[in-house]
């Protein structure tokens, strides 16, 4: 994909890398609020300390969420550590949705490490998921101040929709036909409305109006829908040794994402090939019948189905189209350039990345 | 039990029952909010809807927690009403903790009607808790307004310890011995720090300043502890047909409560008695080997070796110096004659209550 403005990839990096600094500290105080044996298990989640409880140096993800959060008080005019209660809070938020979806989705890996649930077992991946939730909101609200309640408000309803995209995910796996735009509603609830609230969250603890944090929302939400699409493709057509996920993925995993989709929309004869495929794997029963180990071809084919019918096209074209919608959104928001500059490079990284 | 006031039960009754009566609307629009199917799955635990999906009136459970929110607001002078999305926050939250609780704890059975996890799955027990859980905070911070901010991270706080208590709950399980403080402590954030935040959230939102608000938790705090020690004498000595539970139900359970932890920590030949008893159980695989099965007279007789070593006259005795502990915090606030009036019935009733 050729995005429409050169990508400053040292740029994004130094941005998430201040991110990462600024936060950690403050994340692992939270953390240290937590109840044993909650506080190790968090620890562990966050890749502070491995499974015997050794310190550990893991890849505790790209932070992308809190990152932005820091942005997003500098397009307000703030310093960046006004936004820090928020970027924490989101990446709190952020992890919670982890926990509980790793489980309810039986994911026994991220991170390349074992998940929490397979660690520590369900109950913790239950518990510590709620007490990130709660945390999240009392670091914010003991800021005690008005926009500090804003924000919080604008993460609650966040959450909710984050929760109600899981569920559609989960409702939507066990239905036969999806469209085109359920996919897109189920996608935003679950990967933009948190994004979202991350690009507004700093401003508004920097005292921008409801309008002003509306419209970096609606930045964050389509750079959340771009960054969906790209993940849609990577989850078929992506690098194992990029992604850190087996070849196709998400088609072993029976993922109902947007270029599967947009394939069976498109009809024609590589569409209702696909559709006969499907529907036959309806029928198998998934613990006797598994489709995660057909061999390489068997998916190969698939992938190929997919493309021959336009979903992965139609998808490519999609991430663009969300990339510039986003990008339109940044000229309705007076900003420092310097800050404007960094957002659209974050949303072209996040076109372009390959894991 | 003699409590020290005469008990108004009718006073109680009625103060119950205004508080369903004005929170089931709001309560009802809150979960119109949620995806399909998690709306359905939210009435079905609320007791709105059977199994089946038909309307219902089942026992939506006592709701001490919204009545006491909406009687903190009259402490504050103001009208009850003020304190309305305190009260159905207070109660969003409760019913999060039950719903993931019921699950960790594997309990198939509330309110005479199967949990959700049983009936609809662990997912939507998880996914359904966590949507509860962000409509409380969306609920007060709609508001706007500073105070509804205070009261919110007064119920983040509590909602932390809530989790904190679980935590403890399920650890102290795992483990041999566990002390009558840390029974206590477990039993203050589990059941105490959610009722405190009930008498102050609709004080605060009323805006009472944090002085007054901590002495409205002391009360609420001292309440739960009251509440749950003659819970835990009701989970061993309570009248199966009152409490809706099997007779012995704690026991079989092996639930560490405060009876058994006071009778261990005596000391005395029926104490160390029941030490060896419990730590045979302990000896045991809990799935081949369940202790749940035993014959009435095994439990008969666990029951009258706590009772001899003190177990059942020290918790008596806790309700009743926690019970006046509650009552002695009122003191310390200026409130309307008819509210303080309430507050001490309830305190009254929750130690006489049965089931």
């Amino acid at each position: 994909m050729t995005p429409a403005i050169p990508v400053e990839t040292a740029n994004v990096s130094a941005m998430l890398a201040r991110g990462r600094t600024l936060v950690t500290p403050v994340l692992r105080a939270a953390i240290d609020r937590l109840a044993p044996p909650m506080n190790t298990v968090a620890a562990y989640h966050f890749g502070w300390i491995d499974v015997e409880g050794n310190p550990s140096a893991s890849d505790g993800g790209k932070a992308v969420r809190p990152a932005l959060a820091l942005l997003s008080a500098e397009a307000a005019g703030a310093a960046p550590e006004v936004g820090l209660p928020g970027a924490v809070a989101v990446e709190l938020v952020h992890n919670f949705s982890l926990l509980h979806d790793d489980l309810m989705d039986g994911d026994e890996q991220r991170r390349h490490r074992d998940t929490v649930w397979k660690v520590h077992g369900p109950d913790q991946a239950v518990l510590v998921g709620d007490a990130l939730f709660a945390l999240a909101n009392e670091i914010l609200l003991e800021l005690g101040t008005v926009d500090a309640g804003r924000a919080t408000r604008r993460l609650a309803t966040a959450t909710r929709r984050l929760i109600d995209g899981q569920a559609q995910d989960i409702a939507y796996e066990q239905r036969g036909r999806v469209n085109v735009q359920e996919c897109l509603d189920m996608e935003g609830n679950k990967t933009g409305a948190l994004l979202a609230c991350s690009v507004s969250i700093g401003a508004v603890l920097g005292g921008v109006d409801d309008r002003t944090a509306d419209t970096l929302e609606t930045y964050g939400y389509h750079l959340g829908l771009a960054f969906q699409a790209v993940d849609d493709l990577l989850g078929i057509w992506g690098d194992p040794l990029a992604t850190g996920k087996r070849p196709w993925s998400d088609l072993r995993q029976r993922k109902k994402s947007l270029p599967v989709v947009a394939a069976l929309a498109a009809g024609g004869p590589a569409s209702e090939r696909l559709a006969h495929i499907l529907a036959a794997d309806a029928n198998r029963d998934e613990k006797t019948d598994d489709i995660a180990d057909f061999d390489e071809e068997e998916f190969a084919s698939r992938a190929a189905l997919i493309e021959e019918a336009g979903g992965r096209e139609w998808t490519s074209q999609e991430a663009r189209r969300q990339h510039a919608t986003a990008i339109e959104a940044l000229h309705d928001v007076d900003m420092p350039a310097a800050v404007r500059a960094q957002l659209v490079a974050l949303a072209d990284f996040v076109v372009v990345r390959e894991g």
